[in-house]
């Protein structure tokens, strides 16, 4: 069978949807964020997407989108395939929309090539893939997995301190979060096509990426409570800056991770506010995010418990106040025999080099690997960057991944 | 003469004047910031206590209100005093507002007392003391002593990038700023009710501080330029984080502060914004101020120099790239004899023990010491402590300023 991509459209259909986006930058630069007028915007596109295409649309109660190609048994697990569309702010336009839009590409492509599937093949489009307004991220695929709670929905706030299930259900997503849960079997196997997010693909100068294992992450949020006052009045000797103390926690992340040792570990404060906020006014509490991942979880867990008690330390020596609080810890994922299996045979049906490789940047599929045989096919983007407007991956780069995720949906579907 | 001030009038001024704020929570909370509805609002209620005084009222391009009680010798020099209503994020009740409430209440004294001045006194209530929205503080006596110009109007910009000029002019405030200058020998003298923000009246057990100097205050902007990116698939080695590199530079601040070595130096980095603040993203750009002060402009200055070496050389080995913008540079202030004599023979006339010292904190009155001999008046502030909701003056310690200020201003308008 051969896949015939219909690129220009494709590319159409992403500016498309990148020009549906809160960034004050025109496309490239996105900005998407759960649960917005933007977001709720971006689907209702989709939805015509999926309608065009001839599938079965159901949206579950956080606003995980499924559209279903009905394969001639009825009763058999299906294929699974998708991915995101929301963006952290000042995003690129390809990270998740390539695996959204492309995987919509790939069942057309399978469509016009008389393809029939025995299995039913699923696109899902993934809720809040991003951690960038309640913190935590894959709040979809946590949820398809009962990893995300009806105590979740509750717990987590975004900043203006509204809740998760106060905000989903203004956007209009309603009913018990379990009813997302997946009954067991309802995958029976399950690929994300991705850019890569990472150099190594375009170094290498190959096409396709084949993901064996996912980075284990952990998202932590500290609050340091100091003492605020006025900028002048106070000596130097009597206060309790907690911005002098969270750069000097900042530091210690970053030393520790140095010392660690392990080539994969990452870390990231990539959230930083200071309260009040004023040039004369002596910070009275900050609040950090912090993002630390390895492939290998021993590695990650190590460095993590000596920040825990690095930061501590300095709070104590310090006297300011420190809360931590766990926004996620979660386990590495390794991919599925049978799915890397198909991935290969259609690579190879195809002519397409690959290398295999982990993927230190999270995914849905982290959490899809807990409820079947999972497997990633990455794209290069260029100079391995993403989460930025520069992000990219050209037309030609993006159809063959769509072509080997069509022939590896369909060898698993068939 | 005595003056007996109404003290139950003015608490429920304060307090009204507390109840105009932006506060999330109430006061004694207050978050007033310039030219914001907001504001507006503390204006016309200002507006209604300074004609209900029988004031004839001005207002000048900036927003800088004045109101004149004739003396009896129009030509001669007026005798000036005055503060400011705005208050940063989260702010307390007093900061400023005691100056301007204070001082309708003193002249109201006068007035009671059946006291004639031959000069004018003239009330003030500054624009923008502090420098929350546009990154520069006493924008309004900045402009009286012609050091805000037009250039300036266009150079500062809030935090939505609109600049000074534009967001005056909404608030409608216009005219050429060069109209804010006052001519030589406006003021004969000029006084400053405010309360201490430091713990040295508290401590000595005194009612009154008469202010010598005030410290020179300094504030630069910095921006940390690095690379953006995902925060899981970009190896450590690899990158050019802005906030690992921004806290390296306020670790430093702070080291080059406690080694220099002066007692009354003090440093704050009171602002500190990450982009693009997401949890899963590099930040690829910080902006921090530092604010740093010294009653000693050369102890202040010889630390600054430091500083300013130290945080290139930062820059330069983490191949970030620093851009670093001074907002105020200014020189130190010392009070006029004249004035010192007026409020020391004012306390000792209502019978108020009091102490010499210096101010650490910034005021208008710096710049009016350009324009005429300049005092300050000091009540103390519970715990020292100011910019904060917990900011306390009794109304007892209130009324013995405005006893003193009252009495100060009949010698130097007699």
């Amino acid at each position: 069978m051969q896949i015939k991509v219909d690129q220009a459209r494709l590319s159409s259909e992403l500016q498309r949807l990148a020009a549906i986006s809160d960034c004050p930058e025109p496309p490239p630069a996105v900005t998407r964020i759960v649960f917005t007028e933007t977001d709720l915007q971006a689907r209702a596109y989709l939805q015509t997407l999926l309608e065009d295409a001839g599938l079965k649309v159901r949206v579950d109660p956080v606003g995980n989108t499924f559209a279903r190609w009905a394969g001639s048994d009825a009763s058999a697990p299906a294929v699974g395939t998708g991915s995101h569309t929301d963006a952290i702010p000042h995003a690129g336009m390809y990270d998740g929309t390539v695996g959204v839009l492309g995987g919509i590409e790939a069942i057309r492509g399978l469509q016009r090539a008389g393809f029939r599937p025995r299995r039913s093949i699923e696109l899902v489009a993934f809720t809040s893939e991003e951690p960038t307004r309640f913190g935590i991220g894959c709040t979809g695929s946590r949820a398809m997995a009962g990893l995300f709670t009806e105590e979740d929905l509750a717990r987590y706030v975004d900043a203006d301190g509204e809740t998760y299930d106060a905000v989903r259900k203004r956007a209009g997503f309603t009913g018990p979060v379990r009813d997302c849960l997946l009954p067991p079997g309802h995958y029976h196997a399950w690929i994300e096509l991705h850019i890569e997010q990472g150099p190594e693909l375009e170094r290498a100068g190959l096409p396709i990426g084949i993901v064996t294992a996912i980075a284990a992450p952990a998202t932590l949020r500290y609050t340091v409570h100091g003492e605020g006052g006025h900028a002048g009045a106070v000596l130097m000797a009597r206060r309790k800056d907690a911005l002098f103390a969270a750069a000097e926690m900042v530091g210690l992340i970053e030393r520790v991770v140095g010392e660690v040792g392990s080539p994969d570990l990452v870390a990231t404060v990539g959230m930083l506010q200071v309260h009040p906020g004023a040039s004369n006014s002596i910070p009275s509490r900050v609040t950090l995010t912090l993002d630390i991942r390895d492939v290998e979880r021993s590695h990650r867990d190590q460095a993590l418990e000596r920040i825990m008690s690095a930061v501590q330390a300095v709070a104590g020596r310090r006297g300011v106040r420190l809360e931590q609080e766990t926004l996620n810890w979660d386990p590495p994922a390794k991919a599925g025999q049978e799915v890397l299996a198909a991935i290969r045979k259609a690579c190879d049906a195809s002519g397409k080099p690959y290398m295999e490789l982990v993927s230190r940047a999270y995914h849905d599929s982290v959490f899809l690997a807990q409820l079947a045989p999972m497997g990633m096919v990455f794209i290069p983007c260029r100079g391995g960057v993403s989460h930025r407007p520069d992000e990219y991956s050209s037309p030609e780069q993006i159809s063959a991944g769509v072509e080997v995720l069509a022939l590896a949906l369909a060898e698993l579907a068939k």
